[in-house]
């Protein structure tokens, strides 16, 4: 049938053709509405399970950024597809021939296929990431090659910024773990090492006064959870004697607390009379 | 076949639509309740295998907990499923043309196939990890990049955080192999490094004493589920021997063992004037 | 066609849905047939081939176990195929269109199948590890990552218990090698390190004469297959003659024998007055 | 229908190919507008997100290099895509036999598609770098196996040029993440070791002082974003004791600011007469 | 057309049956024929091609067990090939409806292949190793994760035993290259250090006399091929001068020889008065 | 139709095949002269990129020798492609059954299409390093595994010269990013290590005089592109405070430049009475 | 159709046949004849871009091999592909339902496929590497995992003979870069270690003579292929100042000279009274 055909195909074919016009967009608005729905539930569903944090009103702003990145990009999908699907039915409707342009689809749709699927892979990382908001701008985050604060939550890249400054663009569907350091504590971890004939007892004795202190430390104690504590004789050498102190802090505090703490427990052993490690050429770990 | 002929082919088409409607009810019905008889099955079998555990209180939360994921999961594709197949079906029987619809579905499935396959590859992960019981909330578990207490276990990430309180979403699919801390006992490893020219039966025997002792410690004693044992000479080299002692305790309490028994050990060992490791700048292992 | 001219169409397609069904039927039973007779020659097969172990009775025991795992298995997959294309092959009688069920399967079969293959690799590796019978519970296996005592055989994941109590479950498809320690011996490696200018056939007198001994012991002669032998020096460099010694035990008892020939070896070098490595600073490998 | 038959199926075959032409030319310029003004809003929307740099002119340059390169690139393929559908469809109208060049183009696609995956990717990576502006010429940026100037930015490879002179070819799809060096500022870490036994207090104090006087320095303060910071004691061992100095710097300043600091500070620990670290042979991380 | 329909379309249907199985016989005794003298070629060609053995006996008896092997496999996959072809076939000569049985395995086939592929990789792998005869039970062999001596050679796995008596199971499609150590022979490399102010001339001249004391040994003379040779200096350095010794043996003999041309070097250069290595701290690799 | 028709169809099937031949015919010249002047534009365009190097006899020598070896390649494709295909559509137009010829095609293309990717890719990545100009005969190029000297820019490999004599054969899609060392500069780096006690404005002072008279030299000035610079001091520990000196040179003279200062550099120190570094038995990286 | 109906469809259907085998058996010809002239010219072309050697003799040898293997293998692959294609369009023509042979076919070749890759990888590498001539019996090569002597050019493997006597089956596919050190010279690099007080004029001086002198040698000059040269000071450190020798000599001859020139520079040192380097513990790389 050629085109022509359809002036004297009367009511027929334009009849269909306004059918399916009117169902493509029937199915689009029911598509957008679900669409719609599912984001929200599913964006309150990663609300719920995620850690609680302190911050109701960040909570809120980014719940609004994470719905509206998602609906944005889904709205698009849902138009590409359904107008292509209607242009094609229409097409069918009309007996144009639609071999060529299904098969050239096909075989281009398979060869840029292979090349795209890292491409797909970040979108769609990227999609989960945000429906289970894994992190948010201003977290800082640990996705393996990088470490840094989150400056944008995009759908192919996540863009942060590591310690030192550099910008970093890291694609979504190359990230296999992040680890989020905002969301709970830190940990400082201090190892004060003494001579290996000191008595324990004594060291850990002066150790543990300094932790009573800087926890009592105006400022410092508000960077802390909870006291530090002395846990004990960490590993024992010909020349040192390895004493752990674990200090839990608020979030990305634990460098500070690491340099207050072994700078105040080198004077106190220093006062205490207790020697530093002995000059030992080098000690295998045990 | 236009729509419009529908109303003059009647009875056939309607009879045939309803048909077809009813059949994909009682399928939908049928498959449900075999999703729910196979994930009891499973969830049973899989609590069947796994290693005994104390708590069957904890036990059944958790048996509650994976049902309930599991079957929302199989509940929402069988109903996907169901659904699109009966629509394209009563297309099918009323003649509308799915050759274009088919085909993108075809080209764009294979496309996003591609790039897809690490969700599906993830999701088939959780299903049968959430299945089989690997891990529950609460469990210490190593997934190879991270080591920490599980607080989430989803279908597509697994939600941890490690001892210094960071929070880790890692995928599913990217874990090959699950270390689990809390079925079982852990195991402290202490090696006492001494001067090679000491006695080795008067060492061990120092070394044994303190062991019985530390077992016998009301504290220290109910984190051991046996008495320490020294299992003897580990190595020895120019100006250090190595004696090695080992005990089983509870789940994750053997750096606490470790700590104490290295300091007991040390103390007994100064007591009984056995020299430590002699001063020597480095001892390549044997 | 439509559902409905089936009463008229009498006696073709009910006689032809009958005889599907009877064909179907027969299909099954030889198939599992097969089956059974395959599984029992393929598992007896590998038995002939494996090393020979002691404990029949363990074998027998493993032996039913495995024909039970994999029998269970392949009955199940049998059913689903068989059904399935009865009712396909039932529906394609019946005139019902088949093509969009056939597409969409299709279209997810292969969107699924991209993900699923690790799924399938997970299967296959333990239904061919089963028939080999590579390994049974109780057996102390590497697996590359894990080393661990078999504490549950599946055909996904194989679930291992390590020396220090953890629980590790390890996906088939990801073991590319397996080292069994359970079937045949150990063997023990104790270096001795001494003053190069001992003089060798002095040192290896006296540490052979200490391998009599050992072999002699009631209670380690037991854990030892043969005397164990001293091979000659192994290397030389400043400050250190390396010695080696090397006994054939019973698995997994080399530890133990190689701490008791340390211990020995080193109190008879005392007796014998031969001086230990001196102290050298470090010595590179020759 | 052969070729000759045109002529006698006036009409109807030409119109159809008239019509299909100028549908052809409407859908190419309806793209082309479709890209134009899609290239600009993505250029745009990636201009918004980008972290502010201070020139403007730069960026305009910028953004119309990148508009150019990408609708090149967009208009090219529509040109090619639409010519062949074109001429594949008037060719299905004219009847020519379609099925063995398209099998064959179909065959050739999967064969080469396998193959040509890293150059679709490459091209997908490449446009997606330049819609969200990630480098641009001049900027020095890290792409994991190199770090260098800009050079080019292509569709395909990225040309830069490292700090030895070496000119590197880099393709875009190789690249999994991008520090860019250029959007921001840079860190300069200065470690001063110093004896152990020094008072930390006094050796901060004199530190400082030097920090001031670099900030006040006319050459260097210009490199500085803010004053240099003494942290504190980042680790203490036996013969050394490390204070750590950070500073912030303008973009790829950070070397000559941690050579100038390092120079500085050193004077001022000898014009103090604080001790530098004592010789000891190896310090093993603490 | 029903099977019903058989009876009344006599004789054209029975007749095209009868001829569809007769071909199908027919084939299968040629591909089987085909088949084993292809084998016998491979093997034979492989055979001819092989470094030269010096035991012809075990060479008769493997090449028995390789065409076993071999002909077994490759029988059982025509046989079923060709019993599949010949049902569909005949299914299709009497008109049943294929296509839903063919979709289906198609789709399966796809989901499967996926996963299957390393099970067809290590039977390939396995087959080709098996016609080239790369190495026998017997042989010691690295496939680079295992060194070993092989115990069983399978179409999927090989089973080796390494020297500590652990059992190997390696994948075939695992191993990318193997080195078999049993085919030529092996060399002892021993490499003595003395103190770098001795004279390198005098050194060889008594480390060449050993040497020939060695190769004129009836014990060690047995295993070795060729008088070692002193390949001269190796390497010099502060404290250490390195002077190599090659020896060629036969196959695996190399340990002994090295700890025997090693021992007796140490000896003789002790009786010429030439001093070992002095003491060094650490020697950095020229 | 059997090929015996074709006479009784005068004229239609053998006017079809004439026009099929006419067309092949132009559609090859319009392809091969299309691949001409896109060669030409490809090359010409990429030499425009390129960074401007002296030679521009040797450009128009490797121009014309690149648009040799793409131009052979493309219209040898070319042959080959327009022959197939003009073949297949008079099969076709003669009715001849193309089903098993495109089938066994198809399932042959994937079955190779799987295992020649590389061979693909290597072409692809040939043509596209050829086109952009990425290196030529005679450049010093770093290919990841390989530094070497090109000898051969080939389609599928690329034959390098290493410094050692030993010829590379490499793929070019294995290549992922190409080091170009002859286009632009080298760079010397030269650390001076002194004691630690030394002033360090004094040392760089000493050495800032012997860059003049390197850069003042008349057979090292002529490597240099401008005055060699101390850029200050790089590190500092017990015993070693290290200088650094940079110096920009014409390509892989950098070696040649390095040794010449080290070396004056060292007897400049001397003559100034300035100490060279203590000696330290190991100093960890700051 | 049945086959008998082949009887009374003369003469159609036979002189159809008879037409399909003339047409294939002048098609074989055409291929094999192609063949021929095509392995011909690209192993003609191959030897055109290698370089030069020496042995007329050793490459008219090789040539003919080349040849003979590539000619043998394309010949097989041509009979297969034209008996199958003949056989199936004879069938398509007497038609016999070719469905279910192709469709099994094609589940079965993409099931295989995916298996196979790395086959048809390991082949083609083959044939490329066998035409481009990149190595041959006899060459010494270097292909990643190993370095050996080749013993044997398959189109699958490799067969290389390593220093150490070990036979090694590299499969072509896994090889993607080869160095050939057969194919030009080798370069001998010796450091010699001395006093960095030393001056460093005076020591060159003493290592120059001593290259004069070894280029003069009867018997180490006919390695050399020009006077080893002594390139300047490598590097300086608390202890050591090294100056480096660079020797070119023929094919694998470097070891040789390497340690020959190495015996006589320490042995004029010492006759020049130039002290060795001094005992420093370690000496970090500059």
């Amino acid at each position: 049938m050629t085109p022509l055909d359809i002036v004297w195909q009367w009511p027929e074919t334009p009849v269909t053709i306004a059918v399916i016009i009117v169902l493509a967009i029937a199915l689009r608005w029911l598509i957008l509405r679900a669409i719609k729905r599912a984001t929200n539930l599913a964006v309150q569903r990663a609300k719920d399970r995620r850690p609680a944090t302190k911050d109701t009103q960040l909570q809120a702003v980014r719940h609004a950024a994470r719905t509206a990145t998602l609906g944005s990009l889904l709205r698009s999908v849902t138009n590409a597809v359904i107008s292509v699907l209607t242009v094609l039915t229409i097409m069918a409707a009309m007996e144009i021939p639609l071999a060529p342009l299904l098969a050239s689809a096909g075989i281009g749709g398979i060869a840029l296929g292979f090349g795209a699927q890292t491409l797909v892979k970040d979108y769609l990382s990227g999609i989960f990431m945000i429906i289970e908001d894994q992190y948010g701008v201003g977290d800082l985050i640990d996705v393996g090659d990088v470490i840094g604060t989150v400056e944008d939550v995009g759908l192919r890249v996540t863009r942060l910024r590591d310690a030192s400054g550099q910008v970093w663009y890291v694609r979504n569907g190359e990230i296999t773990r992040i680890g989020n350091q905002t969301q709970g504590w830190s940990t400082a971890i201090v190892d004060v090492p003494v001579d290996p004939d000191e008595n324990s007892v004594k060291v850990i004795g002066v150790l543990g006064r300094v932790c009573v202190e800087v926890h009592a430390d105006p400022e410092l104690g508000k960077l802390l959870l909870e006291e530090p504590r002395v846990v004990g004789v960490q590993s024992v050498d010909a020349g040192r004697m390895i004493i752990r102190i674990i200090a839990k802090t608020h979030p990305n505090e634990h460098f500070v607390i690491q340099r207050a703490i072994l700078d105040r427990e080198l004077q106190a052993l220093k006062e205490a009379g207790i020697r530093g490690p002995r000059v030992v050429p080098s000690s295998p770990t045990l």
